[in-house]
């Protein structure tokens, strides 16, 4: 039995003010070209399909649009729970429909815990929930993390477990590494929101949703697939992948990677001004990626972001090395003592923040001056 | 061919700060009894299922539960489109697949008029759309009204339709009178948002949504259901009701109407305090109505909103005959000339419009004091 296990699509995803709907349209695209050359039993999606709980139209079109087409034009079985990004009551509207053709999607917790069933593998499907909600679910007083939630699920689900056949658990939790050292457990257990990896040990695979990263959590039965893009430049360096799961009958099992190549990729670039303009240089860049730039430049800098933009269209974030430096020199206890310094003394170190030139004596009686001419104004107002 | 037209259920309204949803619930169960009797070949609700386009989850979950119940478990078909207080694209999720039980969900306008035929009835489906949004799906610049938009998509419609068998137009809109006179007609041609009745003609039955009365409109043709519910104090005289509709195979057909009967209904109460608080009255009413009081005393009454809903909870406005004659008395001039007159002047006004006592010689003496007192203190300031 073969799935694909893919989460976080975070549809209507906003970064740094752009919509990231086009990008998912193409990244999904080459998605269903997957599902068509692999011809996978099922396809699990293990939440966040939607960014947030009332998406924009274009992405609740997307959504509606990619699903049928694996679903009812692929024919391929979807199995698929909501993350804590997605409306639990809004992704159901409609579910009960979906079964007839084989998409099963669990928006809302409940105490009904029945697998599903695809070609001998049974599925079980644990949306995202807060620990009150499962409490009230589960009628059960002693629970109050997400471990101890996620620990009465299981025990719930091990019940009616049919140890002759393969377990898969779809979820999207924040679980703990693979081998858990004492220090994390006591976190998981103390309600920080993180589940012990060991909760799911009655899986033989589990398929979870919410950490970015393929490499979020080293253990050879649980996995996160990661997310469909890069969604911040703090997952710039992570490669983005969906992972296919071959599954024998007595649960054993092999996954491999498949990297999905966005349109435009997000990514860092370093440099100075002059070389990144270099067309040498940027000829041989995909200079219509994402990109966050950090400027090696020292001296008074025109407008950087618009010259860069010509040659670079979606810069979206610009820094400059010496900010970097000198905000790790800043302390709050500084910013404190701001206020008893001279107003040319905070100019100074102003001028040094904007320009990394140097404010020698000539500028300084300018600057000077200024000042005597505003104060003499106040005092005479 | 027996059909069930509906409209206008406005799931999450919020009427005076109250949320319907309880009584929507109540009156949908209603609804599914008379499905259960009537075994209608369709149900076709003609738009506004939602109140909005971002409805609360209570009425996406009520929605979900009452589709469901009347589609799959009473097997009973469902024809509708949506309106202009639904998202067509929010409404939409989801309905390629409703298709397979025959639940037809038309939320946004395309320019694809193939009708539904269900028993050898022809069922066309225009959800409502701005004329705007017409003149590009149907690539016609000369669009620029209702009207205009309504008669290319009729037109459009006429192309293809099979003259010997019946044919239902399902829509949402704003449809001028029967017996249409020239004024009216000049109006609806004008863009005012009207549509002319004329344009419907090719149809052996119009089932409407948009108007709340099922009087809306008398036409032999044409109907407007009417909303489920009363929705504002306006709709108070409205009966409430859905429509049953018997059509033969030449579209000649009998239409029949089915009150519903809300837990609690929506009306205006006028009297004396005295009277409206007197056992012998209250207790041949229905205490927990929603309601609109409109008070005949005069005098002073202190807190007569709390005093009434300790009888009647559900007080939802409270009037006082006098504040009606006096708001009608009173126009925008006399608030300009109020600039003018002295502040003894205005309290006197304030005093007769709160209380509706004398303003007699003993209480003019007092606030004078009070005014000079005040304005003294200003002076001095």
């Amino acid at each position: 039995m073969k799935f694909i296990h893919t989460a976080d699509w975070h549809l209507g995803k906003l970064v740094h003010g752009i919509y990231m709907t086009e990008e998912q349209r193409y990244i999904l695209e080459e998605f269903i070209e997957l599902v068509k050359e692999e011809e996978p039993d099922a396809v699990v999606i293990a939440g966040d399909l939607y960014d947030r709980s009332v998406p924009p139209t274009e992405a609740v079109e997307l959504l509606d649009e990619v699903l049928f087409r694996i679903n009812v034009e692929l024919d391929t079985p979807i199995v698929a729970v909501s993350g804590n990004h997605d409306s639990a009551e809004r992704l159901s509207f409609g579910s009960s429909w979906y079964k007839h053709s084989q998409f099963y999607l669990k928006g809302k917790i409940s105490a009904d815990f029945t697998p599903i069933h695809i070609k001998g593998v049974n599925f079980h499907c644990v949306p995202y929930a807060e620990p009150g909600t499962v409490r009230q679910v589960l009628d059960d007083d002693s629970i109050n993390s997400h471990h101890a939630a996620m620990e009465a699920i299981v025990n719930r689900i091990e019940e009616h477990m049919n140890p002759d056949e393969p377990h898969v658990f779809v979820g999207h939790a924040f679980v703990l590494g693979g081998k858990t050292t004492d220090s994390e457990r006591t976190l998981s257990v103390g309600g920080s929101g993180c589940v012990g990896a060991d909760v799911f040990k009655p899986f033989h695979y589990t398929a979870l949703g919410h950490l970015h990263s393929p490499d979020a959590i080293r253990h050879k039965s649980i996995r996160y697939s990661g997310s469909l893009l890069k969604y911040s430049f703090s997952e710039a360096a992570q490669r983005k992948s969906v992972t296919i799961v071959e599954m024998g009958e007595d649960g054993t099992f092999e996954c491999r990677e498949k990297v999905l190549q966005p349109k435009q990729d997000m990514r860092e670039l370093h440099g100075h001004m002059e070389e990144l303009l270099d067309p040498a240089f940027y000829q041989s860049q995909k200079v219509n990626d994402y990109l966050k730039i950090t400027l090696h430049d020292e001296g008074t800098l025109i407008d950087p972001i618009n010259q860069l933009r010509q040659v670079y269209p979606n810069v979206l974030h610009l820094e400059r090395k010496r900010d970097l430096t000198d905000a790790k020199k800043k302390n709050s206890f500084q910013i404190l003592e701001d206020k008893k310094r001279s107003e040319l003394d905070l100019f100074k170190e102003f001028y040094k923040d904007m320009t990394t030139g140097e404010f020698n004596g000539e500028k300084e009686n300018v600057v000077r001056n200024v000042i005597d001419i505003a104060r003499r104004e106040v005092d005479h107002a």
